[in-house]
């Protein structure tokens, strides 16, 4: 074929090789495991949406970003760029249905048309929770802890998740009487560890028109001593007592309860931004490596679906981005090289046998044994190029010899080390054995 | 907010609420587990292709259902249809950092712009299995195994496998002097099942332009007694013994070795149409409904990755259709109903504890029960609403006298049995000696 087309793939987008699928896999794995063991139950959305759902209710930046276009049958449709407003949309078509509080986990990919850089792509996974219909600190509380556990399971646990609530904020501009300019205040603040203290002051004395405002909000988001010593502080600029203030204690009650306190701070600063949050907001930095941004960030709503239905559910929800996390764990050398699932290779040492190995295979297979028996005979460097990128443990050697007396002969193909003339079912216990 | 949207998807896609995505994120783990235990390895490749990649070798009517758009940067793009493609591409652009043979599975979605009919929809699921890399009856054979093992692995063994051979049948014809035939015969042959005999016979008489053609090609398709005598007729047919013949003999000895020989039909009639295949090919019925057609179809291909490399790689594979089976599952009555991965709900008898509540659940997730707690104290009866949607097994109670004597009520929830005044350790043990 003279007409060759270049194999590539479109900017911003890649493939994944199968050392680093096994890697994500297992991650998602993990993270699935955990969720599930907290009671989210998974749902799926179409990829595909009408664009009136997932836009209308964006800002600029979400509209260019996203892919957007006519289909064969002249509907205006986009590609999902998140998964909470399918799930707003889902929430509300099939109300009726479901019951609540409705606690739904959904891991899946989303497309930005971003400006592709360095561990940015325009497709990425994400693993949303979120519970719809209690508005309770118990819920706010198990999204925490939830948090926590998934980033354990997966081995990390030098972790910092920092918390904050939007009410208290809210509450302590009215008192500056700057609850109008609430928006420019939170885009400047939400930029305090990327342009540093000096910038973002300059930014509010600007916005504010005062010095005083400013050094206050600048006093407002450092964080104190400790949790408490930092919600006691919140609690006196914003004006006292009030539900926010007593949901936070009572979320920090529950955090001590379970054991769990330490991982977490109050951090007045963390708001995200211009996002719909209203109550307590979060984002989650891997110690080792915090630069590379929160690799798990969320909070709650007051109302997910007003887009859609009068029902007021109100809601609480984190998303862990898997791409993010991911360029983290490498960064900290955290992540695994594994190149397939199997216990075993069957080598093809002589063509005559390949049906016996296929023998010896189902033997192994009914034990439980993750084998693959290589198809041809080719020269056995050629094999162990293959046992070695799948990094498998133990080589089965059959030659006519072997067949002829029914045993193998067992290699740990790391060391080299033998164990000849074994039955396949001494073989198979000694693979078992050595399982973990 | 006057200005509601009505939240509906696109016509052919569909939500999957959670009792239906349970069962399908279970039917996908086994199928994994089993593609996994013979050596086949995960990759990914991107949603968004390049459409010239995608659709240089396609056919008209995959042009007209594809969806295909222009980005934000005036490329032209589309949405993959199948896994087969753009693995392709995968395979000719990473050749150099692979192994061969290279056996990858890849479960993902595809889109098909299909007229939506029942069962049809244009957002759907495959599990696709290939070996590229080795032209061998080892890996034919394997492939065919991994179909069965798979199938079993989700309990479904009233099942059964249709191999052909497409090289027997294109001696065949050549013998009879239709080659130049072939394609118009291949699709009158495929639709033996659909349209019956007699029509076939008489689009075959009209193509081959003899009645005497038109039946020795039915007599063909046509089983004889059992896999061996059937091959045998083929073989006569077809002028005698060739590398194709030897090949389906050398498999059959595989599946006898291997104690899978019966799941295993030799059907003539089985093509695969206008397929690329050249070697085995294969279609999977459920005994139980045959006429909702292939649940997992595949085989042999000459070329994978030619429109993209010059390496020449010979491969073989199979396809399940997710949805495909799952609506097979229902009509056998086969499917699970499942509500959540939850052991334990610990319901809120009284808010004044949701603290307590919280250091118990802590504790009985420290031992692996999965378990939620009540977020709010709402009537009983909406906490029940809750765990019989979420077909949860235990109750655990706890009202302020068991807290103060630290000890719990557990309570099966489908019987009303009561075990009352068991302290968080012995509630745990009787639930996890009742986990199966």
């Amino acid at each position: 074929m003279a007409d060759r087309i270049q194999p590539r793939v479109l900017k911003g987008f890649r493939d994944i090789l199968p050392a680093a699928e096994i890697e994500r896999a297992d991650l998602q794995e993990k993270i699935t495991k955990v969720y599930r063991s907290f009671g989210f139950v998974p749902i799926d959305t179409p990829v595909l949406e009408y664009s009136e759902i997932l836009l209308r209710k964006s800002n600029g930046e979400t509209e260019k970003q996203v892919f957007r276009f006519e289909d064969n049958g002249k509907r205006d449709v986009a590609m999902r760029f998140d998964l909470t407003v399918p799930f707003a949309r889902f929430t509300a078509e099939h109300e009726s249905e479901l019951y609540f509080p409705f606690k739904r986990y959904h891991i899946a990919k989303v497309w930005r048309g971003e400006k592709p850089q360095a561990g940015r792509y325009r497709e990425f996974m994400q693993c949303d929770i979120d519970t719809v219909g209690s508005d309770s600190a118990a819920a706010d509380f198990e999204i925490l802890s939830v948090m926590k556990a998934a980033l354990a399971e997966i081995g990390v646990t030098d972790v910092t998740i920092h918390v904050n609530h939007r009410g208290i904020f809210n509450r302590f501009l009215e008192k500056l009487g700057q609850s109008e300019k609430s928006e420019d205040i939170l885009r400047s603040v939400d930029k305090l560890a990327k342009i540093g203290r000096d910038a973002v002051r300059a930014e509010l004395v600007e916005t504010t028109g005062a010095e005083s405002c400013a050094d206050e909000i600048l006093e407002y988001i450092a964080s104190a001593d400790d949790f408490d010593a930092t919600l006691d502080k919140l609690e006196r600029m914003a004006g006292g007592e009030a539900d926010d203030t007593k949901r936070m204690r009572e979320i920090r009650e529950m955090m001590k309860a379970a054991g769990i306190d330490a991982t977490y701070v109050l951090d007045p600063s963390i708001t995200r931004g211009l996002d719909y949050y209203t109550g307590v907001v979060y984002e989650t930095f891997l110690n080792g490596c915090p630069e590379i941004g929160s690799v798990c960030s969320g909070g709650r709503y007051d109302n997910l679906a007003g887009l859609y239905t009068k029902t007021k559910l109100p809601g609480v929800g984190a998303s862990i981005g898997l791409d993010r996390l991911i360029a983290g764990l490498e960064k900290l050398g955290k992540t695994t090289k594994k190149g397939s699932y199997l216990d075993a290779e069957i080598f093809c040492m002589d063509k005559s046998l390949v049906v016996h190995y296929q023998k010896v295979a189902a033997v192994l297979r009914a034990k439980g044994i993750a084998v693959e028996v290589f198809p041809e005979q080719k020269k056995i460097a050629q094999q162990y190029a293959v046992t070695d990128a799948k990094c498998v443990k133990w080589g089965i050697i059959i030659g006519t010899d072997e067949a002829a007396g029914n045993v193998v002969t067992l290699k740990k193909l790391e060391t080299r080390e033998q164990f000849p003339s074994l039955t396949v079912e001494q073989a198979a216990e000694k693979i078992l054995s050595e399982k973990n």
